[in-house]
């Protein structure tokens, strides 16, 4: 039988997990599998995902629980079936093989629709596993322009998430906004530690030991986005700033590949650009 | 206010939070400040951590519990306060150390109410803590008579938890019998590998590139015990066998301490030989 | 200018530093580009590895060092370019993708000769990536017929190493004896904890807090040869034994990887079933 | 028999390792028991660390070395016996905890001469160990005057090397000025990220999943000076920006040894603002 998934977030009250299994036990009979709590203390703010399995009526489940939660609850009900995405890449090869791998071998809680780069130099790996490619040059053309080709082309298969698999490219907020808390991206340092470009030449400048990744979702500000998930490795003074690049390509796939099973599994709350994570 | 503990666990079935919640909230009206639940599947067993706050009858609150949990469910209501611990150490001090440090900076929750070994070498380090140490020596006597003579002193603390502090001897299945799941061991090794003696010498001979070190409750079999912690550090081949020991008693230290935090905040279940960890 | 690599190994003595570098600098004029020394300090072993450019002789060269070094003294002249290699597979795809991708993108020192399996899972992935695939079924046949026939495969290619890429059957001594310190396997557990069959499933059953995989030469014991890499990630009570072999996954092909690197450009020393790696 | 340690840098050139190992071995038959050799590539900068044992004319040696190394060289001939150091701290105790423990059990290459803190809450401690410690407090004061009072308490020990071990006052360049690269900061971030105060604050404000610590020389610039060593461990939603702090101070006090572990060893060499480490 069908997981369904309920996420609620509200201010923080008394008795609001009795409420919502009052409901969903009590009242409907649903079967709960799993249950997550969790209260931001700072703003009191009240974070709860359910995973439970039975049969109901969406609205009606849905009303019941808005009559018995505070006013300016966020409800999210769902499912586990396979997301819908979007992949953009731009040169590099690596987090990109990585998804396709793993859509590949079913190991991708999502379809990818399809992948678009400002290069075609990964159109040949990309049609190696049946996923349509579609090179969209920024050469010749406005940055205006050419975001507006991506995004129309973007919006034409209408996916639930857009994954930037090492797209070099800066958004607009006018990008983003259409796609709110919807966009991760994989930044090749452990942020807020070099942001902007060059992080690896910035890493070996400084003469850290330690390098690392982060995913996050994109918001307005450049790297500013809520952290979903970071990584690091060691680093030392035999490392030039080419083999850091090289020594974080592999954190960066797997950091991109476990943010993106926490999305895609609906595990993750953004609230005041910090994410809340069920796992 | 105090915070109070309410640990379940029972077989599970449907609805489990909700009866809980129903009796804290509906019923008594406690205020749940967190809440864990865990349900295992192999053996569906459901577990349940809620720290509340509010008055309330001990007694009847147990009663009213009991009645709505399935038969064979284990209750325990405990609150925040420190617990009592004693200590056994042999001669390797940096556990000692550090859990003397952490007590003596209020950092434990725990009263150390006494450091028990079988050689003096750190009577000296105990005492300038201000707690008592007693050298029950082991030469001269039978192994049954020493570790007698240990009980007896143990028993006479009358502690809550018993924590082997790098204590180099084998307790007996009697010993272990008086004070089941509260006993924490630092096994310098990372379990399963290398059980026994001279872990870190075996960990050489083996060549292995990492190594660890495990916490866990004792139980009859020598390093068998639900684990509780384990952390592990990179070693290469430069690292002789002393280094490697060197080296590991960092991570020894860091780890014990990891989790006597757990188990004296009352976030550790076992179940079957293994532990379930509310975080 | 292509690069040189020579490895040394031979009973410790004074001067053996100077007597190498007085060979290669002061008579035949060569450049050195990097110097790696070890003294295994148990067995009184001396390890060298240098990295060197320029014109010589290389029977001479050789005859050279071997007139000033002690009896005993194993020598290994060669270079950076690219390493032949055969991948053993079975079902599952992880590792193999992984190198397969490398590969394709010229990130791996090798040459993927062939990819042998004893099930024809893998060969649409394989010949994606335009390298031969040989489905040698061991149904129906003797183990060592079918070892036989796998053999005669891989001599056939003649390769300078074989990488087991979770190739799940169990390769005789005879086999072994082929291809001495010249075999990579990638063990799905922290060795040497979890040998043998289903190490995730041990692993859970023991309820440990992190898990790992190794990288390391097949010698005639099964899972003890010489460990090159290994690596951990956490795990606790929520993962079950499937989703604990699902989180190894990643571990294993980035271990496997790693060694790889090291192993393809001739950083790896074994020695008393150890090895001496210079980074 | 006394291990003696010789640190060179200089502009690399063809046949340094020979012209050195000549001079040690060639012409004054010493030991050498440790060899290790880098050039830092973007410079062409070489370094040495070796490790010899014999008789030898301390001026005689160095004269031979000045004469075939190359213009500029830096040349420092040292051994292992204990540094002396002073610790600087303030409320914070674990770092400094942690550093006396290791002295007391004689496990810190160095002599600590004595605990300098603006504060006195951690003269009960400090004494427990038969250190002297002085208060000298920052109240009154004007901040010049309040470090020029520690810089003339720090001046009358001489030590070799200057510890902050959590001093939260900012030293000026004067101060620095007389211990070139011979202070040694923990700082309580992941440099560069969260420069400047209450970087756990940040951390949490942030929302990053991996907090730091970095062990650092001191130079002109707050938090700027060459990076030793780095640590980290993950954290979540969970940690306030108080739990982060908490757990932070494991990590600091564990990078803070192991990079006076470096420092006091005389593994470490400082290269525009960069370190170069001889493990």
């Amino acid at each position: 039988m069908q997981s369904n998934i309920l996420l609620i977030n509200c201010p923080d009250e008394s008795g609001l997990v009795f409420k919502v299994t009052s409901i969903l036990y009590n009242k409907y009979d649903l079967n709960i599998i799993r249950n997550g709590e969790f209260v931001e203390r700072n703003f009191n703010h009240f974070f709860m995902r359910t995973e439970f399995s039975g049969a109901f009526d969406r609205e009606e489940l849905l009303k019941d629980l808005y009559e018995v939660l505070p006013e300016g609850v966020e409800l999210k009900l769902t499912d586990k079936r396979k997301k819908s995405i979007v992949l953009l890449a731009t040169k590099e090869h690596h987090c990109l093989s990585d998804l396709l791998i793993r859509h590949a071998f079913n190991e991708l809680n999502a379809n990818i629709l399809c992948v678009i780069s400002n290069y075609n130099v990964l159109e040949e790996l990309t049609i190696k596993f049946d996923v349509p490619f579609h090179h969209i040059s920024h050469e010749g053309v406005s940055r205006e322009a050419h975001e507006a080709a991506v995004l129309q082309t973007v919006q034409q298969y209408d996916p639930e998430f857009v994954v930037l698999a090492k797209y070099m490219r800066i958004l607009s907020g006018d990008f983003v906004s259409h796609f709110a808390n919807r966009i991760v991206n994989i930044h090749h340092s452990f942020l807020p530690a070099f942001v902007g470009a060059n992080p690896y030449a910035q890493a070996y400048e400084r003469g850290v030991k330690i390098i690392g990744a982060t995913a996050h979702f994109v918001n307005n500000d450049l790297d500013q986005g809520p952290i979903i998930a970071q990584s690091v490795i060691p680093v030392d003074h035999t490392h030039s700033a080419r083999e850091m690049t090289q020594a974080g390509r592999d954190v960066e796939k797997n950091v991109l590949a476990k943010s993106l099973k926490l999305v895609l599994n609906e595990q993750v709350f953004v609230y005041r650009n910090r994410t809340i994570i069920f796992e």
